[in-house]
């Protein structure tokens, strides 16, 4: 069985789809993605799919699962370099990829990724992490 | 006809080999990398095989020649992700990989190219862009 390779890159992991994915590579995928952010403490995921020439269901479903692992791990995942014809049959097929962010390409992906934990910080910094209510007496 | 996706992070191209090279796939990639090294100015080639159980004469060749088209483009090339078992065939069958550079993972792949640019630009800076013998008179 093919494995994918997850690369760390900073505070980011990024995988590079190029096989067609079987349940196998994709269950595989999602454990070896899951271990790999509790490992290493990573806040984001980029999944990048420039190779693929289809999105199919199963597909779509594989990176809802792989966002959703991610979420409950304190991970954002950013689905990139999808191709234009990839975009319409995804449309026309009524995949709308419900959950899962997506970005032009890797560098926009991580400034995405990067942006929201710079606004997470800051609202709890603004907040403050046991804010209380400002109410007025 | 498969081909290799090309990822651009900052100064750096990222190549991730996860496919069976054949002579068509290996040209293509080439062609792609040249084009895209003189698109984007970048200084940076990694290239991850992390994914690879063989690397055998002919993948040896391609990372060489992939390494020799980058430096005539100003560009270097560094192979990271190399399995230990991978490493132990290499030597096994007598190939060295030839001035190519190797690093453990894409992250110290990357230092280690920021490194030599900024060797670089410390050198000229040292010696100025035409600096002269500093012979005495």
């Amino acid at each position: 069985m093919e494995r994918v390779p997850i690369l760390k890159i900073g505070d980011i992991l990024l995988v590079s789809i190029q096989v067609d994915m079987s349940d196998q590579t994709a269950v595989a995928l999602q454990e070896d993605l899951a271990e790999r952010i509790v490992a290493t403490g990573c806040h984001g995921v980029i999944i990048d799919i420039t190779a693929l020439d289809i999105v199919d269901s199963f597909v779509g479903r594989m990176l809802s699962s792989i966002a959703s692992i991610s979420r409950v791990l304190d991970a954002e995942t950013v689905v990139v370099g999808m191709r234009p014809a990839v975009a319409i049959t995804l449309v026309e097929l009524g995949l709308s990829l419900n959950g899962i962010r997506t970005a032009l390409n890797v560098e926009r992906g991580m400034e995405l990724i990067a942006a929201n934990r710079y606004h997470d910080d800051l609202d709890e910094f603004l907040d403050g992490p046991d804010a209380e209510p400002t109410a007025s007496p």
